[in-house]
């Protein structure tokens, strides 16, 4: 059987647009002599749909749309998509299998995530039932994500009691298939393509996994799609960040590749933000991007992701500096934006900064205190916003993961911004990041790279005055947010108890602020923003 | 059998905390010769507990109070509380009944809502097993919150197909106690008490209603607990939106009173704001409230609810008139402190706009655009952050619902504050709140009543001028966000279609903006915020 993969970036909600983009995917695969064509999980809305899938109008369209559009596209070619179906007023998270102008099969998503990022037992009803899609001689396992992430040989303590691939397999199948909206953070790329290899090896069946690809909000969606054969080999490798298609005859395999050769490194970060940044631009209909350029390191790696992701025409930087801004800062902010080819402001903020303490400070002397310094990144917030709200850019704010956690930023300051490209990226990886982006020339002058960061809001401040060594703080914090470790378990990988327990009690003080934050792109297992839920107003009762 | 019910205010995660008021119920309990005493829902963590129960200190802290602190204290009187249960790797929601020193029963929750602001099966397994529990003679059906929330005789369409009373009853149950953590929103008072009626009498079997009360983050829970009659009369109700305990003699009942009875009106919504106001400071260690007060109808309310919450000399409210401003606002700010008796600082905001100006204004003539509109409100929001970071104050913010859903409202300008407490009241009810306010004498100048709302960011502005008049806006925005209704169905009460498919457009719009609200408090069927989970990126393709 000739089967086509079409990993797509489907926009949430547009069911219109998403339906022509399958009609081109069927049409492709008409051309290549495929009989079957697979889609992602929901291509049809796009996923996260979120509480769009209460819109019953939205379902009314979906189901217009499969049966106008997509039905009879599937004369001469089969047809696997994921789309939301209602049935006696429970909705379901489906693969629709359409065949011969008809509904050849279909089958529901059995397991539904309601961790981290997903709701989807908010939404739907899990599957009652399994059953494999006899289709051209094939016999078809159809999955759906999550399904097929139980296998109780590859994971230590499974999620589920219920793995439908076991009761898959005893009806017998010669080609599984999942379709997936699988969002993306950094080491996902392997793990997947080493747990889908155990999955076609154990069963000793070929594998068919079409992911979605795309940035929708905060998630990124890689692609990455696989098929694999009956022993595991990656047959096809799905590009990263890009929509890709093949189409592959079961019958006449090629060459099947190491599965452990998928490979992963901070290109993977430093696309998986590109893709998520053109998005966000693509998907909301803005095209020009605003960027504070503090001539720090933050600042100058949002600015390098924008230019590449949007194109340097569309991207501006403003240096705006202070009387506590060093001429180096502002030198080397020039020096970016000359480097990048993007256009570049300078609106010193030392008469507005004067008006305000006149007004604040009745003696008029400054006091230099947290209230002004957090006035003069308010300053530059309100500027960045005017530009935005007069020329129409989308304003991109900087702050990185470890900054975000400390809550070492400033609400209505620097945290200002429509989408934070660095909210998931600790400090140490955003010098990778900086590292990676000059690996052929010095875009980011060296310089930014070497001094240490300051938030230059007072006299002399380094971040390392108010904040453990990024290199300390870093592990931490992951070890805090990402793995869910206690203060002791912290300290017993080899840190100071006294600086972790401080560390974690910053981290839960500055949750209101995080509350506020833009949305942020998602590249490691533990995000702040929906994936992580936490109240303001509480206590630490227990220690 | 004497039954003590003990409605309580917990604080998130302070398990130490919460065991000692629960300490302070037993021993009450105790004096009062009863022999069962009834918490909430999980009284020891505090509802929601959000992402904190998945610390294992905190479950462990959890245990340990049960074993020394709760267990030993029920020798002689029965304790009955709720309490996350770590067992076999799960976690439930779980009724504890103590009695002569040990675990007596367990029951789980059975119902695990996962809807609107709830997220239960993030966290939580369903019950298993349901089991009455003889204790004293009397057979207790014991049941959680959404457990008692699906007779499929009271709504017309049940949410689980399962209902745990069924499986109770057939057993035989004399008492049925309901242990809750049921948020409040106007009309649930009611609902609950019909509802409940409706149970007691169904089963012709009293029944113990406790629920929580107080303020956690933007969830206000309003006591209101109950015991009800047999025949579904109302013996007891417990106080709203204050701790309140009884003990009743279920051989003796008093008089029952008529559960169409119980009333509700605006006073609630009043109080209910005052509850979540006093809470959100308290428990987050704040004692010093600050509000701009623009001499605007919003303004005025939050500033008369924080004086009445947190008392007048903890309110600190500040004028920032611009060119813009009328004579009269200030004036009328200013009669507003007075009448509140909270102090009243006056700071201009001409100058630093001005400031502002020069420098984003090269021509420095003004354009009087959004752009400009904008920037007074982030100067204003500026001004009363550095306010409150130099002195310590929590800045409250003074959007409404109506403000909220079409965007009519500046991000990081009246946006800032940390807690909006009109963000789910409608700008109708608003006005019915200061109607409240002024019952016995004019404390909001009654001319802030009369005149047309105003943003006053340029010459002659009128909210009518870029928003359909309160009175058809707010039934609009009702039928969209809490009912859940498409534009056709809108039109059909009789609103012009093409009016109510812009405001769904500028709300859909604005969803940008609301991500980065402040946390709001909840007094509808369906707040923004966690309730409402809209993507941001999307495209409506069903049109």
């Amino acid at each position: 059987m000739r089967v086509a993969l079409w990993q797509m970036n489907p926009t949430v909600g547009d069911v219109r647009g998403n339906a022509e983009k399958i009609l081109q995917g069927i049409s492709w695969a008409r051309a290549q002599k495929a009989d079957l064509v697979v889609f992602p999980e929901l291509a049809l809305v796009g996923y996260p749909p979120r509480d769009l899938l209460f819109r019953r109008e939205m379902l009314q369209a979906v189901e217009r749309v499969l049966e106008e559009g997509i039905r009879p596209a599937s004369q001469d070619v089969g047809v696997l998509l994921g789309a939301p179906v209602s049935e006696g007023g429970k909705l379901y998270n489906s693969a629709l299998l359409f065949f011969a102008g008809r509904l050849y099969a279909r089958q529901d998503k059995t397991l539904l995530p309601n961790y981290d990022v997903f709701d989807e037992v908010r939404y739907f009803q899990s599957a009652r039932k399994r059953k494999v899609a006899v289709f051209l001689g094939e016999r078809l396992g159809l999955t759906i994500c999550e399904d097929i992430w139980n296998d109780k040989d590859f994971w230590p303590r499974p999620r589920y009691e219920f793995d439908p691939l076991e009761d898959l397999f005893v009806q017998g199948v010669t080609l599984l298939v999942n379709i997936s909206a699988s969002p993306y953070h950094y080491g996902k790329k392997r793990l997947r393509a080493s747990m889908l290899s155990h999955i076609a090896r154990k069963y000793a069946c070929p594998l068919v996994y079409v992911n979605q690809v795309g940035g929708n909000d905060d998630l990124i969606f890689d692609g990455s799609s696989l098929f694999l054969s009956a022993t595991g080999g990656i047959v096809w490798e799905g590009k990263s960040f890009a929509e890709d298609y093949t189409v592959i005859d079961t019958g006449d395999l090629p060459q099947a590749g190491d599965p452990s050769q998928v490979s992963e490194d901070i290109e993977d970060v430093f696309q998986a933000l590109l893709l998520g940044i053109r998005d966000y631009f693509r998907k909301t209909g803005f095209r020009k991007a605003l960027v504070g350029l503090s001539g720090g390191i933050d600042s100058s790696v949002v600015a390098a992701l924008a230019a590449s992701a949007l194109g340097a025409e569309n991207v501006t930087g403003v240096g705006m500096p202070s009387c506590y801004s060093s001429r180096e800062s502002l030198e080397d902010a020039r020096m970016l934006a000359e480097n990048l080819g993007i256009e570049f402001r300078v609106i010193p903020i030392e008469e507005i900064f004067s008006a305000y303490l006149r007004v604040l400070n009745p003696s008029g002397v400054p006091l230099v205190d947290l209230a002004e310094e957090n006035l003069q990144a308010r300053i530059r917030g309100s500027i960045l916003m005017f530009i935005s709200n007069r020329e129409g850019h989308l304003l991109l704010s900087t702050g990185n993961k470890s900054e975000l956690a400390m809550g070492y930023c400033t609400l209505y300051g620097d945290m200002s911004g429509g989408l934070d490209v660095l909210a998931d990226v600790p400090k140490v990886m955003v010098y990778e990041l900086a590292r990676y982006i000059n690996r052929e020339r010095a875009i980011i002058p060296p310089r930014v790279l070497m001094k240490a960061p300051s938030a230059e809001l007072r006299p002399n401040q380094r971040d390392e005055d108010a904040l453990p060594p990024y290199g300390t703080l870093d592990p931490i914090l992951k070890a805090y947010i990402e793995d869910n470790l206690s203060p002791g378990e912290i300290a017993a990988l080899g840190f100071d108890e006294v600086v972790v327990r401080e560390v974690i009690r910053q981290v839960d003080r500055a949750e209101y602020k995080r509350r506020q934050a833009a949305l942020g792109l998602r590249v490691t297992t533990k995000a702040f923003g929906v994936g992580r839920r936490m109240p303001i107003a509480w206590k630490k009762g227990w220690e």
